[in-house]
């Protein structure tokens, strides 16, 4: 039982859930793996983890699941549920809402594979058409606004377990961090006298000076941001303007997924496998298409914790231009 | 050297500084202080840092300045400094800006003491007066337009040198979580028929409510926040309306400073001296007092870290409920 609490001073959004406290831990402190739980993820332990949501390749649903390559199914402890319904008042705060909604498990490979970047293409490519397929159907649901995809790869990145997966979590609102970057496109697409996606504009600079380009393919560039947060941030993202991550092609997902897995695999090869998170942003449900913003994948290993500025400021301080970091992914042989 | 970028999608700013990965880390992975190393915040190993800014007591310069009791020096390997002032161009970032500014260390004991809480109680007060005096003398800068005071204490927390100390570091634009509280006070403020501070009314709901209350003293009230973001997160606000740190008395800074140090005694002895943050926020410089806005400190316990659902919402999870928090800290004896 959850609830979002928002605070009326700094705007962000809490979600207080308790029973997250519950969930194992996998990871001692320093990242090695506990040999005495069995991995709820492998093939053979589905009792572990609730029913399905989706299984891949899509299959007669009445045979043996035990052929699936990709599996999606609700985490055993979410920090949403669909049955919430607690509103606590508080004067200050007049838009606490219930956190009514789904928190799901996409496993991206049957057997114990721990990188991303190791996966059988064709499971990486599961895995995306699992996030596209998800976010297609919960975008018809008209009470959740938005549904947050990400990866947490390695305890410092916040797993608990080291099993491939990725995670999604869906939200009655738009999140703080999407609707900055919405307001910020709208300013930048309105600024322009023909009327120019920043991201698009972003991905046209970067392709045009290279020196921040990590690679492209036909249909998609990755290159460290001017302004990275992080060591080694990465942002992947379409060359043909689209804003909404769930209308993307199979044809497209397919060329996508290699890139991340490219991507990954340059960085866990050039900084000794660090932990990372990925996160997609799109645009939030039930809006028309946006002519002011691009979905992208945001990638970043991490080296460094937060420290006490970082969280004062809203601002980051990085050791690692991006043009050094670019410089390294793209000499790196992955 | 560094310089200051400002990302356009997401209008963070990232200062981009190389030499701080120069720096030396005292502590292995897992916390564990490094023996070989002599601490450079010692009495005695002076000449590990620059020349002192200001030293507590405030004694003739010109005698020996081993007799000092509270020290602020500059960061050996800063993340601003005075001669910076590199402007790099990009087209989609019209506002970068050179990292002109300073980087402070207050050492706040000349013994080797690690916990704030175990200082005696008349080094803290002399920490906070240091705060103080540096944001008053600062302030005058015209260049400067925020001073943002912190401290890192642990690993955890992104310290470096387990030896008591805070830091301070100049910016010369005011910081986008610093903004996001000004509006969201001057919008509460001007919503109120009255006009009121919402700071003053969490404060007072707090204080009336009590369950999330941990301590309150003649002129401060300590509590953990309706919309905590981090299990046991507590926030220092004064009873009285006050924007500006920078005037705060002598009285009433021995009064914060014992009350800051009770804090930190009971998160640490209610969670077994957890690596933890604290920052001030406070009005920026160059303005006249606001009636909206109060300074406060907000400390919270690294106990764990950040997933990629945080960094791609801007929204947290928090599995401790505020309620709970309190209820703890307010039964630990400190």
């Amino acid at each position: 039982m959850s609830e979002i609490r928002r605070d009326p001073l700094s705007g962000s959004y809490v979600i207080i859930a308790k029973n997250r406290a519950n969930r194992p831990n996998e990871f001692e402190p320093g990242s090695v793996r506990r040999a005495d739980r069995p991995c709820p993820f492998c093939a053979g332990n589905e009792e572990e983890t609730p029913l399905p949501i989706a299984v891949y390749p899509l299959v007669d649903q009445t045979s043996n699941n035990k052929i699936w390559r990709v599996r999606v199914v609700p985490n055993k402890y979410p920090a949403v549920e669909s049955n919430d319904d607690v509103v606590v008042e508080n004067r200050c705060t007049p838009d606490t809402i219930a956190a009514t909604g789904s928190h799901e498990v996409i496993i991206e490979s049957p057997e114990h594979v721990v990188s991303f970047a190791e996966l059988q293409p064709d499971l990486a490519r599961l895995a995306f058409r699992a996030y596209r397929d998800r976010l297609q159907a919960l975008s018809r649901i008209p009470e959740i606004k938005y549904a947050q995809v990400f990866k947490n790869a390695g305890a410092a990145a916040g797993a608990s377990l080291a099993h491939v997966h990725s995670q999604l979590i869906t939200l009655p609102y738009v999140p703080t961090q999407v609707q900055t970057e919405l307001t910020n496109c709208r300013r930048f697409y309105e600024s322009e006298a023909a009327g120019n996606c920043l991201l698009c504009a972003m991905r046209d600079e970067e392709l045009a000076a290279e020196i921040r380009l990590v690679a492209a393919t036909p249909k998609f560039a990755a290159f460290c941001p001017f302004a990275s947060r992080f060591p080694y941030e990465t942002w992947i993202v379409p060359r043909k303007h689209a804003s909404n991550f769930e209308t993307t092609s199979d044809d497209a997902l397919n060329e996508l997924s290699q890139l991340v897995q490219n991507v990954i695999a340059r960085i866990e090869q050039a900084l000794d496998r660090p932990a990372y998170n990925y996160l997609l942003h799109t645009a939030p449900f039930h809006e028309a298409p946006r002519s002011d913003f691009d979905w992208h994948f945001e990638v970043f290993p991490r080296l460094a914790g937060t420290a006490g500025f970082e969280w004062a400021t809203g601002s980051f301080i990085n050791q690692t231009p991006p043009e050094e970091a670019a410089a390294v992914l793209r000499d790196t042989r992955a």
